[in-house]
């Protein structure tokens, strides 16, 4: 009985460590999209004119490529989509990937031609721009 | 000693189940941001083009804004900041907010006057574009 405080004592310290340590596991495993993101990201600005009369399929399209391409991608960061109050057929789409290697693969994935090919005549024009990242700060990281 | 295995057993099952509810409440946790992202966001847009001769130090003014802001303003959620890789010169800043009145927020915070207030003569123009969010996916949530 004598010995009881001690042990019990030993086995709270053992838990706690663990925990701990568990903790500071799952927070690494749910974060670690943002270490790959530290390095060699690739970030496009993509601006598109879309027929007014076709806007709600081309949206519902460019929806599902976006959903798609977040899950089934793991280089695909990002893909932030909106369209401008003044004008809503203009649709601006923010896009982050890892690296180099991740943004070429995203317009070789067979989500990503479907989308292309499907909304090739809802599209008026489309203007990409290459970027340079300055800071890419986000309250998810 | 009979008793043993069933007692280690019942331990072991307990040691588990709280460390899976540990798990889900500790990834909760850091995930958090995103619950507040899903409703009522607001995206902005602003397009500058910077005196190219204070490039340099409207990038070191812009990069300190966005790191406080993303730090001390709990309804900023991100702050991408990027240039345009043919003209530098040209920033480009996709700004998400948790709501309007974390939008409104901002613009009266101190570091976003400071900001604003030692980057005005190196600012040639400035264009912001409201937006309807249309998707906003990230690999972060």
């Amino acid at each position: 009985m004598n010995k009881m405080p001690i042990h019990e004592s030993r086995a709270y310290f053992r838990r706690i460590s663990f925990l701990i340590l568990h903790s500071i596991f799952i927070t690494m495993i749910a974060h670690s999209p943002t270490i790959a993101q530290e390095q060699g990201q690739v970030v496009r600005i993509a601006r598109l004119q879309i027929d007014p009369a076709k806007l709600d399929s081309y949206k519902a399209a460019l929806k599902e490529e976006i959903e798609t391409s977040i899950k089934v991608e793991s280089g695909v960061l990002s893909l932030y989509a909106v369209s401008e109050k003044n004008d809503p057929s203009r649709i601006i789409i923010f896009e982050i990937y890892a690296n180099q290697d991740a943004y070429l693969a995203h317009l070789e994935a067979p989500h990503f031609k479907k989308y292309k090919n499907a909304t090739k005549e809802m599209v008026r024009s489309l203007e990409l721009k290459e970027t340079i990242p300055l800071a890419l700060e986000t309250k998810l990281k």
